[in-house]
């Protein structure tokens, strides 16, 4: 089982990998994605995933086999195990958890040469609605702290299966990253008795720099400080703490606005590699006036490099205004058109 | 000028140039280090960077001419710039600082084809002085309150030049990951009255389950928590909080010790590409009881996904305890041998 540890001085965690612990040999290679190869991802495959723990398939069909439109199975090399009781324990100053968590992937589609810009309007939502099914079902599970729904696409943000598939991992700690910002936005919310990605919304939408688009009730916009060139956060424009809280028709109006922006990204940086990740309140809050869940997509354009590892500040040579013209003008065809 | 923006919400400071805006196209093609083209590092072609900094060279010799061992120069294309007023200022919720620092480079050698291994141990710890030469020098300047060493070595580590350097940039912020580590060790002293590397340093001499070697002043380690494969780490074994403040003859076993810890990674890693980066006290502070200097390295091996974007949390495939196996057993030709 792998190990979660905290390193004493900053508190971040991380997770070790103790069983399937690479050895040199193993990073000799440039990780590559076969095209063409076998994929455990494509219909009459499902025998070549742990067997499947939710899909979207016609209610006569049978589990693990081809029918589905949307599956969802336990990572193979999950990061995190889901069986075994939850150990925290110290070791003079260091601390330590057991792996306790869950892994899963969603098979966004049975077509292989799909990406999420090219599914439906309808297939996009569906997906959006078992995000939030297996956030509900994990919910209950007492030993989990916090899910974290991501996906990548394209190697160089990480992808290691080309057919089209996001993943959640649930664990026991609550993630350093959402921490931050949990901490920032009750700060402000002392302050000012306000959400601060409330007044982010409401505030880029009057000044319209740094915004890409808007719906209804959501707003795509460029942050003020971006890590990366063309970071977008997508935001819901009235308060919502939880990505799982939300009426069902949000789901479908989110699955519009995310293909649309991933559309843009793809007009305008010519299909670029991304990471997208959804930030929501840890799963054992109650509904916080403070924090409020968002979607974070970075298109991978620059190498990370020592500078931005030493000091946790990022050199980015666009200005999110400039990104913010581009994408917002980008022409983009429209599922109806 | 570039401009400096801080994340209302994280406090994360960004560094955007506004000047250099990259536009979509830029991106287009990977990176790519040209070898065996023409090298603005060379000598001879002193004439292709800014005027130089200072320089090892014989005390008859030219500026700005061949004759050098090692070369600083402003880079061509700075993160920061050196003129002008610093200007804190703050739109609504959002704060920014005008693009005011330095950006140097140290041209660690004449010569194109080496790198940091193949240089003699006088060489490096001639390196190692001008680092702390340069230190001194931006100490001074009472607009910085942070200078940042670090080494991109490699295209997937972030280098864009062959000709082995390393890079020094000055802050008018002290960056996160340094704030994150100053708090995490002030918590710890004012607890235990103790410096928690300090406490690292005897804790992992003792243990030897993550130690890589030890020598009269300086002990290099796994990490307890590593967020990559093979980070590590170099630390004092006696406290100094400020990398400029030791006695000189530290910094030429300092430079044994890093060119003897970059050939075990070589050998067990196959001569990856790696940053290293120099944590040390912000410049403005006195000599501080609870933080302690010390230098990170990290090998470029896996790639950064959206679940470690996402998270902050980190998925490390090897052990630390597996990594200081190898890399303390592995064989290395001593500069004598």
């Amino acid at each position: 089982m792998s190990e979660l540890r905290k390193d004493p001085i900053v508190g971040r965690w991380v997770i070790i990998s103790t069983e399937r612990g690479k050895r040199p040999s193993d990073w000799s290679e440039e990780p590559r994605i076969k095209s063409g190869g076998f994929c455990p991802f494509c219909p009459g495959n499902e025998d070549k995933t742990p067997p499947e723990i939710m899909a979207i398939r016609p209610d006569d069909s049978q589990r693990d086999v081809a029918g589905w439109s949307i599956r969802v199975v336990p990572n193979k090399f999950p990061a995190l195990q889901i069986e075994g009781d939850l150990v925290r324990k110290g070791q003079g100053n260091y601390d330590m958890v057991n792996g306790i968590g869950a892994h899963e992937v969603v098979i966004e589609s049975p077509n292989h040469a799909f990406d999420l810009t090219d599914l439906s309007d309808e297939q996009v939502a569906q997906i959006m609605l078992v995000f939030r099914s297996r956030t509900l079902d994990l919910k209950k599970d007492s030993r989990f702290r916090y899910i974290l729904i991501f996906k990548n696409h394209g190697v160089a943000a990480g992808a290691s299966l080309e057919h089209s598939h996001s993943q959640l991992i649930a664990t026991p700690i609550i993630p350093k990253r959402v921490v931050e910002e949990l901490e920032g936005s009750r700060r402000f919310y002392h302050l000012k008795e306000r959400c601060i990605y409330c007044d982010i919304a409401f505030e880029e939408q009057r000044t319209r720099v740094r915004l890409v688009s808007a719906s209804e009730h959501y707003i795509v916009i460029q942050p003020f400080a971006p890590r990366f060139p063309y970071e977008t956060w997508i935001l819901p424009r009235t308060h919502f703490s939880h990505f799982e809280a939300m009426p069902e028709q949000l789901y479908a109006e989110l699955a519009r606005v995310l293909k649309d922006t991933l559309m843009r990204l793809n007009v305008v940086l010519g299909y670029p590699p991304y990471n997208f990740m959804i930030h929501t309140s840890p799963i054992q809050e109650p509904a916080l006036s403070e924090y409020h869940w968002h979607l974070e997509i970075i298109p991978k354009l620059t190498r990370v490099a020592g500078f931005e590892w030493g000091s946790g500040f990022y050199i980015n040579p666009t200005p999110p205004e400039t990104a913010a013209k581009e994408l917002s003008s980008a022409f983009v065809k429209t599922s109806e058109g």
